[in-house]
């Protein structure tokens, strides 16, 4: 159950406490260029601490690089990539230990296995994403070179505060250009106010991260269950605080008529293309070379310094006021995490067309 | 890729044309109670003709039951289920031979492959997901004979027309009332008028579908990749003309602030319970034993008779109108769909969870 | 637990008796050309009745095509092939209800499953195989006319009984000039001599079938659990009675010298090549292009007439007489199943490789 | 590629060279009582220069828990295990760096992935061995506690010689008490001097393990694919050197009648139980309650000091003497990774066996 893929296959570990997290990369192609800095350029992306607005804790996260890459490429075996746990207080936790955070996984998660790791989150810690963003920095590289495909996705709301800003017209360069990772320049100082709000209160706050994928080679994908959309979908409502994912025209299209959501196929440059996108570049399960547009709901966290009414172990009620060091809101540092599972699911897509069709 | 679940797996295969539709069973707990008319019920439920509502194919998609049952039980072997293909009627395609049907598989599916059946969508057909709905009757049954869960969901929204009924108090009796499997007794007529308007129209529309599943024990799902929540949206989104799913407050929770949207953990009948269920039934990727609660988006249908603009496969405009046989509104006979997908992740979920922790 | 492969994967199911037994092909590449003869050719070899050596049921065993072929070619679909079930007669069985056979599989999967279908063997029947030799078929036709690549396996041993043919210099045609399956033309008569001996005392005897695969691409496989080695052995200890396996040398290398065994690297033709084959054609558990040879053998078919000792279900001893219709040696049958899962395994391992590496 | 198991499921990592060899196990029930102490046990029976008749390379191999475990159990999630590489010597390579070792993986593995680290063996490294052991040591403890099965394994033969000991009264002590692992001991010096003699010629011999799982209960396994036989063919398969395999009779078991084969059934102890066990402990694939016994084969180590002609990557003849620091004779070393194998393959069985039927 920690293993993401069928032929670009990762499987992960580690808690937020205990020595690390890793993530051994399994079936990548041999041959790929591709360096520590490289991978370690997107984990810094989703690195606690790196702004006012994410959580304060420091964790350098360090990429170690303990199998599969010789000489710069990969070797075409297993890929163990890890990082060593930091700045861990578990006396931040104490208060923790008998008690269950409203809408956190303590509580599902002691009822499933019977005991649970009270020092922090187990498996339902955030710091389980490091993992998918290292790997997933491999599978970037590999869909750029090999494929020309970019992978990016952005802020577009946090809060009620959205951005319209068309993601066609989207640079890489702007997302990074502010902390929130918003690439409108109106409207990402106000979703940075909003946040620094919502942190000084005690609170938290939801947000959408539009995704976009350019270039992808027409055929991706697969007509029944594992639909490109249904993985893309997967993909991203296994990243915690996810509540809702949609594709294309998504919850609006089906307000629509046929005749008004319709594509109509027409030539653009000598190739059939669509003249509009509200499939989001996916028919019937399968790329169609359109741009693959996706949006992807968040909920706010759930640790908040706020009081909150609640029970402990022993079915006792008391009141939780967790002093924590907790993302306001997640979504700035969600990006790189859904750029990381969007990419996976490319690449493992790319490989079982190649096999089975090209 | 025609394979869905872990432990309790279905493979599925047929097109639109050919001999049969079937699925494949595996991995099904032996000496279930289970009858070709109770598998048969949930298949005619999907059928076309069903209603005025939907298509006139008529398909009396009857069961066979070739495997793994014997003497009115499952033994433990693989079930496979067959329907055969009948009221084929080639001549209706052959004007879609030569043609992409606008926002249809029809261009990714032909890219992918390099060939296809033009008699009609191959896989991307919905007559695929009778295979699911059949493995899903089983599903059901156990796990309403083994854990008392109910599974069921229904018609909430078709175009801009939306019931506002609560999930928690709607009856699976009065889902089934009505040919627009609609539980809100204002709501279905005006729904019913808009399906049988747009049809007049030559034209098709989308809509919302609520799933409610009911006494989901604590603890099923996994808390990373495989989420319960992940699985659910990868099985919805693996629907024909499904673009959006959502969980609990969804993309609306993504507007709140956390100390809205925490659940409060609260004694109830004595046990642990959540005040209120902004999660939908599932925290961390594990069910909470709250209703989980979900929303599906569809499309409307690309297949209409209203003349639209398109392209042949030798890149030629032509104008396209496909007097066809099919459903103006996809959602009432989608929701067999939905509970047979839903049944299928909880009973995958349920027997990984056994295997590992009970 | 009813499908094997990664990629080209094949799901089975049907018992000895009930509906029928059929395969799910999922994973074909588009665009084979197959017939219907040409699956029936190959099951036709393992057919009951063929020849005075086995047993005298009669099935025609005659495939259907019901998915996934259209105009003669593979659709990239899965593809279903179903024969019915003929020549039942329950009450050949009837004396088996209430007893376990010594040797069969009747009491393991009566503890397993709680229940089985008396009738007959339900999985454990051999006429499971059949599966395995429909979709086998297709995987030789792609393997022939894309790489290539010669399967072929044949009688080697009926008890004591062995030729030492040198299994380079074996033609396919000589394999199915008898009804053994031996190509040795002084060895057979001998062995075909020995099974209606074992046949006319009521009893049965096992055998060996040596395989050979030709013209297998370097470097199939994979260096660690996944050796084409450990597949293949896994898809022969996979088929009723095998009770071992051995790759090139096998168990009598165990006793050499490395200075002996070991295969010396030489030039012939312009290409690297082994002085010698007692790797098998395998190394590291990557094939090396030379021919793949290995053995496998078959226990004798534990239903006779000849009268056992055996207890009923109830615990009381009985005296067990099958005057049943059973292969008095289970190896000439055996030879086309053989061939179907070594070519599976091929076809399987060689999508795998070309999805990393090609 | 680098998977085992399916729902207690081992992946491993790691090269010769590189920094370290890993595994992470998934799907590991949680409270299991585990120390670091207990791995290491079992990574010290498989470590070089444990005795003069091993490699003289020094590597201890410390196991690290770096995940799922906490507070001496484990946490039901993912485990990772790791021990660094050590005593490197490149140097030692470096006569390698050009050339293919006769029946060594180098040749197959270059043509495989186009690339290889010639420092050592890359994943062909007997190395890869330690993940393994480490992962199986946790395996063996779960089903020692929870099931009281006893995994056990043997040298039966070096070379020629060949102990006729009957492993239904071997002691895991008697085991354990001299360096070749041969519990006889009349036999084992004969053996430990053999070993010495073919290590002072520069030479390397083969050797047979016998393999004996007790206490294992009715119905592991499953009738088709997946048969318990199958899986731990394809475990010991999987192992490097290992030629063959066999269960109960085996070979032998193809030269005899049924009516001498066949197993009768019997009471003993109030149990339906076998007079005699020439299944080796598994009818059908399912085990029956017997122990079971099997034979692994292992060709002679194929690095050795002896001179030996090969060819260059450049297709030049040379002649090779490798005085590197290899094994004389493979099998003492592998018994524990026959046990470890075993043990996953038991672990694996029982928790399908739990989720479908228990």
């Amino acid at each position: 159950m920690n293993t993401f893929g069928h032929l670009f296959k990762i499987t992960t570990c580690g808690e937020s406490h205990g020595g690390a997290v890793a993530v051994i990369i399994d079936g990548c192609p041999p041959g790929l260029a591709i360096s520590r800095e490289e991978i370690q350029r997107q984990c810094d992306r989703r690195r606690p601490g790196q702004s006012a607005l994410t959580t304060p804790r420091q964790e350098r996260d360090q990429v170690h690089i303990l199998s599969g890459i010789f000489d710069g490429h990969t070797m075409g075996t297993p890929i163990l990539l890890l990082a060593h746990n930091e700045d861990m207080r578990p006396g931040d936790y104490e208060v923790l230990k008998n008690v269950y955070r409203p809408s956190h996984a303590d509580f599902s998660y002691q009822q499933k296995y019977g005991r649970r790791d009270f020092r922090g989150s187990g498996r339902a810690s955030a710091r389980e994403t490091w993992a998918r963003v290292a790997a997933g920095a491999i599978a970037q590289k590999y869909l750029q070179e090999h494929l020309h495909i970019e992978v990016m996705s952005y802020v577009e709301q946090v809060g009620t505060l959205r951005t319209t800003i068309d993601p066609k017209s989207v640079l890489a360069s702007s997302i990074e250009s502010n902390p929130v990772r918003c690439p409108d320049p109106l409207m990402f100082p106000l979703m940075h106010n909003l946040i620094e709000c919502v942190k000084q209160e005690g609170d938290s706050i939801g947000g959408i991260i539009q995704g976009v994928l350019r270039n992808v080679p027409v055929g991706l994908g697969a007509p029944v269950f594992d639909k490109l959309s249904a993985d893309l979908g997967k993909a991203m409502l296994g990243i915690n605080a996810v509540k809702g994912f949609e594709i294309g025209s998504g919850f609006e299209g089906a307000t629509w008529r046929g005749s008004e959501h319709n594509d109509s196929f027409i030539m653009r440059d000598g190739n059939i293309s669509c003249a509009t996108n509200h499939a989001g570049g996916i028919l019937g399960g399968i790329s169609t070379g359109e741009d693959i547009l996706f949006r992807v709901a968040f909920k706010p966290v759930s640790t908040i310094a706020k009081e909150q009414q609640t029970l402990t172990l022993e079915k006792e009620k008391v009141a939780l006021s967790v002093q924590g060091r907790h993302d306001p809101c997640v979504v700035p540092r969600a990006v790189p995490i859904v750029d990381a599972m969007a990419a996976l699911v490319l690449m493992d897509h790319y490989l079982l067309h190649k096999a089975q069709n090209l």
